[in-house]
């Protein structure tokens, strides 16, 4: 475990400093640039990027992180980030409070996949990069993973879904917008390798949006805990829509029993023609 | 106090429903529409009305959310929210749990000024519905906030800006998008009413912030409660980014002195010619 | 909502005090009594009262005190800030941040009964000061709560326990230790007063924990927020043990139905002679 | 990363157990005692063990574990996670608000020490378990940690104690109590070793809290994880007091520059004579 070395002296809090917003008398800059103009110009998306990275994304990145994002934004009822801020919320807490207590749900197991993927597809290149195509390096893993009996590797799999449809859109839209690098060619390699896998082929392991995150944040050139801090902002309004819910339409103190609920929303319905 | 009336029985957890978010075998949908055909069409400040709201928005709403959104999304290193994060973050924490840390500062002082300039704003326009102009109504409310020494009133006034530039952009964009109504009408009435009133115009009440989204959200038809989800979901790249800053540039256990920190990001620059 | 009138200047943080804790080179001091005398002295119980109020409780109220903090220290895995927690600890997520969550489940209306209990006993003992006696006083409040359907009252009734043993039990303790005064007197008074009225007395209303921990918090001379702040830490252990417990007994990222939940701890024992 | 293998099937929750606390009508038994029966009998610090560790303490371990407790409630105003609950209640936020933010403090280097001391502790005695003597061991680990530039060593030091009066009380009691046992006399060595290391003699080393309640945790036989639990357990009173000290004594909104804080306490006192 990292520890610091550093030992503070009591009183001896020094001059820091902070390069992401700066606070004048009628002027906030935000990575340089006034808030005011960003306001109208950027969408939330861009400038939750511009924020994180410093810099403003292309119009493609753009889109491509406001379709990741997008892609995050909720999962249903049945998440345990979305059922601990439920069961807040239906003790009387604030949204603020019910909230944050479904954020502290990201956890080494939810989300975190995302991480754990990315540290994968980074040995992964690592191997490349010292000669072998990302194929053998994808066959590499593989064989590693079953060894280590860590199969569903992180990434790949889902509980509820055959075929994850973010991933595949999301994956989609980076091959559309030409930002599909490396990290997605290794993780359609491994995707490929466990499918002909004598020993995986009967077990469907297909990219899950977990593993697509972390893809599109590597070929981004985000860093791990950039492409972390993504994940958690993209669920926050997941997480305050099911608070509100549980406020508005569920009696306080309920007990909350996560197979018990329906869906009572409108049906599937198609995207106005202008969105497409 | 309010209280629950409803005793649920133990073990009597029944069917109850949601109507955000449907998942089924490769298949999600929000508020109807299919996730995937979501992501690349819509950004993340739209994708987040529609779940909250159960609509899309119109592109001249979802750019005046978007517009809100990124109003707030950041204010510095001295909000006691950031502050609670950073302190948080200095632990050795993970990102969710400093994260969660500063949701957990959008009390009733901070954001929620945005709540309170929305119930003065909701009780002078219930007194202007009953026949006076929003002016006669504006300045009743004046009266009425002097005569209770809440001076300044929520939604006016600033601990750094003698004009708050986040609040003027916002009611500009509202203006051009044809948005603003009562709700903005009355706001810029309280504050002419103020500048002109004898026992307050040496001192400048300028609309902040929190009131020109409380009057942006009110003239959009959104209930409080949405409105204060919007002001949490709107600040979290602010506070990930912050709790990223202090792990990356920051001694761990350091003692975060508020008054001594500088900016040392770019210098003020422009926004690209495209984003105009 | 009461709002703050100071506006703090900006790096205008001067002076303050705590006069809690004194931290100097080998030496702490907590409310002036240096804490490695404390320690072996004094129980936990105790050192929480010095902590809140000031000074240290005589050996009854010490006492006392540990009996309420016992009684709230755990109530299954059922309350919803317990499945908060748990869910949160099921992602994987630290036992700090699955404790965290499970606090803010605190509530309005988990825990938050006691409070509301409390003002309704200051209500009746502000009743008796101006003339009439507690069972008059107790006699209008029922009237009272009658007409505003706010039955059951706050510290009345429970979901599970028709006679809440918790209750009766610190109660009893606190007779025994001659700490139960005013409002003890009352709270019975309005048990008594509901059993007998005709429209209530089919309904069982007895005293629960949160109606006894307020009377005795009042007749402790603890303020409200005090008597909160005792709440929340008493049922810390209980949401530690939880967390641990989910950690290590259960698979992570399961889906947590609380009525499918048996015990399977050890059968009811007598307590060992000593303790009695 | 460890990650979960089982992947739960979506509504297939299935019975699960506890074995904490068993509720029934008109009874609570908390690891098979009638909590009724606890109260009264058994202190907050030994409810808190019987509930971690499913037995109730002896006396001696009982004392000990109210010494633990207590020697970690509090330490004053500037520690992080004090900092991030007065940041949190400055905002206006409730108490079990501010006090979560406050639990979220305790990070990898907050509190965490006392597990990377533990951990240490462990190497230590598997190392003497094969033949060596606890002398040996400990100098074996002091040349690993010098090598690693490890030093200060987790459990060793302090930012403003030389001697940390915390950890010599408490292992005093342990050893009063015929409690230490080789835990507390590695702990021991280490200190010695590097007192007399020609590279560390200048640099006072001493055992601080987080060492001192690692090795009595060990020498007590609670796994690490309970060992953890209890140190935020004990903490939560501190948080409490100063949430609540910072509501009542301070404006709200304000900047808290940690720098500038004194004590005002009472002066430093004589326990009680009963209290010796």
């Amino acid at each position: 475990m990292a520890r610091p070395k550093t030992v503070t002296k009591r009183g001896g809090a020094e001059t820091w400093a902070t390069d992401l917003t700066s606070i004048s008398p009628n002027r906030v800059l935000v990575r340089g640039y006034r808030l005011d103009d960003l306001m109208g110009r950027v969408g939330f998306g861009e400038a939750t990027y511009l924020l994180l990275t410093g810099d403003l994304p292309t119009p493609s990145v753009g889109r491509l992180v406001d379709a990741m994002l997008v892609s995050f934004i909720d999962h249903g009822a049945t998440p345990p980030s979305t059922l601990a801020a439920r069961n807040t919320a239906t003790t009387g807490a604030s949204i603020r409070g019910a909230v944050a207590a479904g954020v502290l749900g990201f956890g080494r197991y939810h989300g975190g996949d995302s991480l754990a993927c990315r540290a994968l597809l980074d040995e992964g290149l690592d191997i490349s990069r010292g000669g072998p195509s990302l194929a053998s390096a994808a066959k590499l893993l593989v064989e590693q993973l079953i060894e280590k009996e860590d199969i569903p590797p992180p990434g790949f799999g889902h509980r509820y879904h055959t075929i994850d449809p973010r991933a595949t859109r999301l994956l989609q839209i980076a091959h559309e917008l030409e930002a599909d690098h490396s990290y997605a060619q290794l993780l359609r390699a491994l995707e490929q390798t466990m499918s002909e896998h004598p020993d995986l082929k009967d077990r469907p392991l297909p990219i899950n949006v977990d593993g697509a995150i972390a893809a599109v944040c590597g070929d981004l050139g985000l860093p791990s805990e950039v492409a972390d801090a993504l994940l958690i902002i993209s669920r926050v309004p997941g997480l305050a829509a099911h608070v509100l819910e549980e406020q508005r339409r569920e009696a306080p103190m309920r007990v909350i029993d996560p197979s018990k609920h329906t869906y009572d929303g409108p049906p599937e319905r198609r995207l106005p023609e202008r969105r497409k």
